[in-house]
């Protein structure tokens, strides 16, 4: 049987268990790819002492691996934008294939690494990048190959899924997001996870591969989860919805969705049951409709899962000697739409809000009727009693789809009425249809 | 752009959907598939009034498009067994690739079909086959490839699913049946659906290609769901679970478990959420942990999505011409397993039982010492006062997971026993951990 070697860079939580599940399963893995997946060379800043590398040459350089010639495919798990950015480039450049999980590297460099890599007839591939584990990638590229897709939703956040369900229980947000930086869900500096933009990283992504359109991080919408409330995750909930943290992407005729924010999305659907640290994605497709990809999002062996099964593709590739087989963003080149990501005012959504009026006659009605001139129609309405008897009553209202323009100009002129005080609290919502 | 020639045999509700979605979608299906694929010929013992061919030539004899030499790919969508298994290796005969959503044909006559192939240097593909449009059997082949799969269980047969989410309403059985037909929910021969045969046929194909072991249905355990009542469904509820019809599959040192039955599942399971004809499968390997794949399990486009997703993946080689890369049950023939289907005594799954009792005192005394002597020990017990008062009191009991065998001897203790009437209730049960 053949060899194929691979050179690991980054001996991390992911590139330890790309080196363990390699190693374990190596015979399993030789009887699914038709060759021997060697590791030729392991390379880190720093090494690991509880990692036994049994043998295999090991750098403190990692560009010891790109210029090593025995190395076919380079496994980039060092993370970060520059020397991650340089790292693949020198592979590429050496007509080295590559794998790496990095999510925003690909987000941010992704267009100029695969023009390189195209230029060069290599491989640059990604799904560990998106949704740990999950081959959700694959499905959107080579599973849904037949589908115009419509849209795709995902909770691509282990940390603010996991924030968000605990928070159901009526905890306040920054009390469980101490307790997640306590558990390790949560880095020390937790902005990459509950600002949204590890989630944007992976929407970016998503949407690139599934719609054919070019990576476009910078234009991605982002709303965190740090001003969400128990008082309105309960609320939704009594309205039959409950809040997560959604990357929402959906190609229109004139450009695409594309945004990260907390989501109402119905209790009835099953990405409403999705909880704690584990990652789903809901792909929409004109032939097939609505399918959905679940598992855990993150995680040394749960990467090294999708870290591997890249490294297989690539094997296979590399043993028969073909030329690459599936384009890196779904569709050949030439045949990648050229559509842009349209301004957050000009996305479609249902909204929920919440409204602190005074107790006055007439109050709802004229909600009711600034509501009415700007076009929103209301879906449901729940008034409260106020349970701080202060003269102000809490007004919900869930609407029917609008344009995000003509919500900011209502929320806009709710907020000039003297009956109302403060500012009004507005969540998005989905509902899948 | 180079042309992929597909022939289609049969215009049913699979074949019109291939032949609609491959035209609606043709310049996007070429620009992922890097190629244009190009239906040469269509056959079917009948034609379709409904369905615009568009000059492509029509037969009515299926081998004509086996024996047109302008074919690349066969696409076999008439169903059934023994004209399928001829047509299919004939196609392999003439060198061309196939391509096919016939379940029991592979699963039946899947050993055969796959060493031509492999003689021959030709795909044979099935996704179709197996839960519809969702891609899991490229999720099982290629996504987990890093993997050792230890178990997979699926709602694999949208008719029983939709009965069963149906009588959680308090219906029986045959009632709902009855409209499962007259939506076209369910066929006039519901045999195959509530009998568990369909399911078996693809728990077969995946336990196959998850394994890497030999099809062998002929072995396969299966239990329909016409013996369940509202009243288990209601008292399953009550201890936090759900029954499902799942088919079952589970590598074990000495053999496969291969086993399609009702089973109750953890409401808090992401699985018990799965209602009405929807699809979906858990797939949990030792690096990755639990994933889950949901979709349309049925339908013309869905499942045509599937059928185009192999035509994609076929067309690149064609158009490449390299060879086929991933093997047809996830492992190189070499590197299969040689483990048969173990007997459903040595299977091990927990119970629920319900015993009807005389209402004696010492009863609950009597069954527990059984249970205790066979080496079963009780997760939850429910005692309920009779509803009929005549006597008999229900005794409603989950056990810990035992082995098939213990729980025969048990139940047959049981029975024997003067303070039991009739027959033991008994229903698999599965917490996957």
């Amino acid at each position: 049987m053949k060899d194929v070697s691979v050179g690991i860079c980054g001996l991390g939580t992911v590139g330890g268990g790309t080196f363990n599940v390699l190693t374990r399963n190596a015979a399993l893995i030789a009887g699914r790819a038709g060759c021997n997946i060697r590791i030729a060379r392991v390379a880190s800043r720093r090494g690991r002492d509880d990692l036994d590398l049994g043998g295999v040459p090991f750098s403190t350089d990692i560009f010891d691996v790109v210029n090593d010639p025995s190395v076919d495919v380079v496994v980039e798990l060092i993370g970060g934008y520059d020397v991650a950015r340089e790292l693949v480039l020198a592979a590429i450049a050496n007509g080295k294939h590559v794998v790496t999980a990095n999510k925003a590297l690909i987000a941010v460099h992704g267009n100029e690494i695969f023009e390189a890599a195209e230029n060069a007839g290599v491989v640059v591939a990604y799904e560990a990048g998106v949704a740990g584990g999950i081959p959700v990638i694959k499905a959107v590229r080579e599973g849904m190959a037949a589908n115009r897709i419509d849209w795709i939703a995902g909770i691509i956040n282990g940390t603010g899924n996991y924030i968000l369900t605990e928070m159901r229980a009526g905890r306040e947000f920054s009390d469980v997001l101490k307790e997640a930086q306590a558990l390790g869900y949560a880095e020390a500096d937790p902005t990459f996870d509950v600002e949204g933009i590890d989630a944007a990283h992976k929407l970016t992504i998503l949407a690139a591969s599934g719609f054919g359109v070019p990576l476009q991080f910078d234009k991605a919408y982002t709303e965190g989860i740090a001003g969400i409330t128990p008082y309105d995750i309960a609320h939704a909930e009594l309205l039959g919805y409950r809040i997560k943290h959604l990357g929402i992407a959906r190609r229109r005729e004139d450009g695409i969705e594309l945004r990260v924010h907390p989501t109402l999305v119905p209790q009835s659907h099953l990405i409403a049951q999705v909880d704690g640290v584990l990652n789903a994605v809901l792909v929409d497709g004109d032939a097939v409709g609505q399918t959905m990809y679940y598992g855990p999002g993150a995680g040394a062996e749960a990467t090294a899962s999708a870290v591997i099964a890249d490294i297989v593709d690539v094997a296979r590739l590399v043993a028969s000697g073909g030329s690459p087989r599936v384009p890196y963003l779904g569709f050949r080149p030439e045949a990648m739409a050229d559509l842009g990501v349209l301004p957050m005012e000009d996305v479609q959504s249902a909204y929920y809000l919440r409204i602190q009026a005074f107790d006055h006659p007439g109050v709802l009605a004229k909600i009711a009727s600034v509501l009415s001139e700007h076009g929103i129609n209301i879906e449901s309405i729940m008034q409260k009693e106020s349970e701080f008897r202060d003269g102000r009553i809490p007004v919900i209202i869930l609407t029917h789809t609008v344009l995000e323009r003509q919500m900011n100009l209502a929320i806009e002129a709710l907020e000039s009425l003297s009956e109302i005080d403060g500012k009004v609290v507005r969540i998005r919502a989905e509902n899948f249809n």
